[in-house]
């Protein structure tokens, strides 16, 4: 009789940024906690130390590993023999590349929120340190870790919808209708000040999701691009609405917008593909089901867990926590890419599990092409390759 | 005591088109007959004498007042002393604006299906005629007639959405996915035809109702336009699809699509209009619907004949043959313009209660101006006043 | 070359009860001319004279055939060459016997509201005598008429749901929470007085529409019942809620409610069926859609008028006067049974197009019997054949 | 400056069943790691020695606190200085009232999986041992913790509905509609088998969480009932469908069904509850939404995390993980349990956070008049205080 087999250790989990009142780090921390193979060790939560420790205090973590600042903390995690496996970047956008740039030089692993960096050539330059340094590193898209986006792709990539002609994505919120920045509120005053958020304001933050979304599912990079770029409230420093139309390569046109200005919407992320043979539609807010819309046919509902898949997707659909009716969300899909992850590391493939540098460089050129095209008047603009 | 007063006389009307075999013909008769404010007395349902004779004959109409041309029509109704009151206009696009002609000379009023006209001279030319010779028009611009969206266009108006940022409008069908055109099929046969539908496809049928219900529901017209023209199916002589950025003079942004190859659509007309204070959406096929989304407050769903509407809709909600919860629809809505047009006749007002030649002109100018940006490559083009 | 068919003559209809301020008296008008097969051309509009006329007046009728009672009405338009057809009668319930006594020993047939009668002997009274005279009659069961009604009907004659197991029925409606007779609502002072109404409420006003459409739709009549009948608003005289279980010979089990004071609620009638193979789920306030769900599948939602119905129900689908998109709703499935009786009247069948005595009687024995179970306590009562 | 304040040390969870293949014991296990609050350290996961050895070696647990049977654990635990602060009851129903006792003799906390016992005796006996001494018991009526639940049954109890008038609540899935049992499939064994589960099949499963979830929201408990259990599966030992009819004490009426033959539902618990001033709509499967629908007013949409929601329940609506359109679900709310539980362990309270065995007590009360009452023909009968 042999012995049981023990799961492998947990995966020892860093943290930069997502001190006291962030959101996304708590996020990031519940996510590399649920399907337990990760465990926080050792954090540089703030810039202030007393803060820093009281954060990680809070978080019971072991005060010698509560740094200060991340440079520290990259060398002395390198140097212990337990350090961390990898280190979760989870700071405003302009220190994604400065601190990414630190645990890859220190050979640490890297999950690093979105979006990648503020500009393209300082993407590109971490893409070429970290193929160099041959360090992994993930992208947090989170919404393409949903299971029934999964799906969805499959489907597309196993030709369920045909040729691809129209895109219709949108991302509408509405928190930033009011100028909150100028009445302190944290989040607000970061994401619309250009020297943290980087240029783009809701094109970077959102309209980058919308983007990698579209050509997750599709598997698609739109060849041009016609941008108008937008502020509806007065003072506010970056644009708080984008609207883009596409043009791909194989033929298809398509709009993308997204707005934090959009009354009454909370995280409104929805995605329509028609293809010649069918259509797909998802929406965040209502995340298990997949309406598939086969030309001539009714409409069929698609849920997670559930019945009814196309051969395509079968396999995808059932890869989750619980079973059909048993509501996840975004927690469980951001738990997903820490999974993924994980096994990445474990076990190294040459396409991996979860969005990457590429996705990271790509969403750079996408912003910087809307960027280039609105200073043009809207101007069909071609991406970069 | 007094004597009972008697309901006016039913109104007399005749039609031009809408012999067997046609769609929209029938929709007319159906909706002149609903509230029965018009009898149809007369009619030239097809340039085949037989065919018209036989058309007449089904319709129960006296046989001298089923014509073969529309130019005896013209003349012989107006000179009898029981001649029709109004002629419903139900011919392809290119034959619109020569019978409406034939009919404001003969001192006809004219209730004419849209596009008004195959080019923005034509219609500009036929409104001068109409002004001329003070005879009434009406465009059935069906979608402005529902409750609801009437009552959405009193609640705007009123201030209750603050100021306009973000106008969303879409007009998604799939019947023309395939290049049914090819095979015989007649509605698709004249309307892929530039002949008889003009130089714009989809863009003339199906997006000039996207441009009116948003002017008619914002009270705004676009001030430029970015837009992108395209024919999926190959060998269509016209466009299938058309997507348009816009800017309005107020400062607000928008997107506007149509398409008659989304597949998996049957007539999804779909409005959407963000403002400073609230939301407001509505969906055509769910029509007694809309949504009133206010900055800071849930989801208000109202309904037509129902309760809680806002001051500013409460009257016009109830406008309708039916309370609340008993569904009505597209009929109702086009038989709302007849009721209407039939009071416009009765009652005359300077500002009339139907869409008129002055909406046929802006969709007109709309078109000519999505064809020229297009040709531009989608320079953003301002519309002519 | 022969000479154009004519369409048949318009049928001539004459209507008791539905005078000034009446609801349903209209609905049947706009269902009668809708698809133009009928004629008003007499009445009996109310027992007041001068009101009678001052209807027949606002309905462009002949004065002498607008008639202070339907005894007169009866015998007159019996006796007139051109004389009515058939007669609508949408009075209170108490007088749907006794009007439609009179018109069928004067041999003219009847179009009448539901519920047939105010007891069962009534009931069986009126169908011996109509069988003896053998005068059509029709019962406006107007859920039953909607298309997507009836192609539901066909799928489960077809077997597509395999053995039915679940029946879940509802009807609910807010129009009496609160004591509207108390206050002089007209509608409400009949429908709530046991004299006018008959002993039942809401039992007989809507929990027969409940009983009737799962009936249609099913194939199948309970064999036994338990019920609770229930009055909420103080000093209310007859029932305002009413819940039973059903037992069916096949072994399936069912729920049925029916409520006139489910707060914010409409005209929410809800038919869900459950079988071995597949459900079927419908609403009326979405009346074009149908849910086909098969066990281990997807949820498909199949349209009025578009693709993708199963061959058992794909004639049925696409019955109707609009392409799918084009919302239809409740005046449309009134019309139809117009439509329906008409060509009954012009080609008889032994099984007629539309819902009549029988049905009529099978509602009263519905009722008698919940009243029974109720007096008993909720014991199973078995219906009487 | 004082030193930063810890978290409170992650209580100390043991698990007995849960072991390879299960459902339930997953989910409890995120749950109680999701918030953080837990660590799971030991367990009882099979009866067979060396499938919990297995089970305890997947989860990383020390070998020497993975037992082979929870008599021992009980006894083991208890010793330790680092004994576990509670443990989990994942097994068959059968052995919950067993295992219970074992832990709570050893002053042990439990945390036991729904239904309670298998019989109204066994858990009042249960009820009176943990009173005597002393030990917190959780019962995981997960639909209960979901926020917006939560928020529902603060807005009652102020009095946002009114007085309660229909209560409607249904449970249905289709996960048994075919004899799973005959074919090996594990959970379908146990929860048909009467020596597992009880007398009570889908009754005992998923009828006692509508029970439980329609008296948390409403505040009341049922005072009579009328009963009818079948069973649709031939050769099933137990029931798979149970409907109720309900009848307050405070006058109001109501229907409760479950069914495990409903074909086409996942996990579909709805409640409505329709008072005198208000409505409010729950459905578990969009379990982020709740409608309030005011009387005379339009219909509320409120989400969790989000706007608009009355005072009462404006606190409760916000105590979540992530903002409004982040979806939650199943998961979370399961986690919410085990937060408040260790809030309760940490901060004893009077009225705990969470339900507990006077909610199990009441349910097998529930449990046993649906039986008596079907077995008296589905008589009304008296609940036992």
């Amino acid at each position: 009789m042999s012995a049981p087999v023990s799961a492998p250790r947990r995966l020892r989990l860093g943290m930069v940024g997502g001190g006291q009142g962030a959101f996304i780090g708590a996020v990031h921390r519940i996510a590399a906690r649920l399907d337990d193979d990760w465990q926080l060790v050792a954090g540089a939560f703030s810039s202030d130390a007393e803060r820093a420790r009281a954060s990680g205090a809070e978080l019971r973590l072991d005060p010698a590993r509560c740094y200060g600042d991340w440079q520290a903390m990259a060398r002395a995690e390198a140097a212990r023999p337990d350090g961390i496996d990898a280190v979760a970047i989870v700071t405003p956008n302009h220190l994604h590349v400065p601190v990414a740039t630190a645990f890859i030089e220190a050979g640490i692993a890297v999950i690093c929120d979105k979006p990648l960096a503020v500009s393209l050539d300082e993407a590109r330059g971490l893409q070429r340190l970290a193929r160099a340094r041959r360090v992994p590193f993930a992208l947090t898209h989170n919404y393409s870790a949903y299971p029934v986006i999964r799906a969805a792709r499959a489907m597309v990539a196993a030709g369920e919808i045909g040729t691809l002609r129209l895109v219709q994505v949108e991302y509408a919120q509405d928190w930033l209708a009011e100028p909150l920045e100028a009445g302190g509120h944290k989040q607000a005053a970061w994401r619309t000040d250009p020297a943290q958020a980087g240029p783009a304001g809701c094109l970077g933050d959102i309209g980058t999701h919308a983007a990698q979304l579209a050509e997750f599912v599709s598997g698609q990079t739109p060849a041009q691009i016609s941008a108008e770029l937008h502020r509806f409230v007065p003072g506010r420093r970056v644009d708080d609405h984008v609207q883009v139309q596409l043009r791909y390569a194989g033929g298809a046109r398509g709009l993308l917008w997204a707005s934090q200005v959009a009354t009454g919407e909370a995280n409104h992320l929805r995605l329509r593909l028609y293809g010649s043979r069918a259509a797909l539609h998802w929406d965040q807010e209502a995340p298990e089901q997949l309406w598939l819309n086969r030309l001539g046919e009714g409409s069929l509902c698609l849920r997670r867990g559930g019945h009814g898949w196309p051969e395509s997707a079968a396999g995808l659909a059932g890869v989750t926590r619980t079973p059909a009716g048993h509501p996840e969300g975004y927690l469980e899909a951001f738990a997903q890419l820490y999974r993924d992850f994980a096994a990445d590391l474990r076990d190294p493939q040459p396409s991996p599990r979860v969005p990457g540098l590429a996705d990271g460089v790509r969403s750079l050129a996408f912003v910087e092409t809307v960027l280039a095209s609105t200073a043009r008047d809207g101007a069909w603009t071609t991406l970069p390759d």
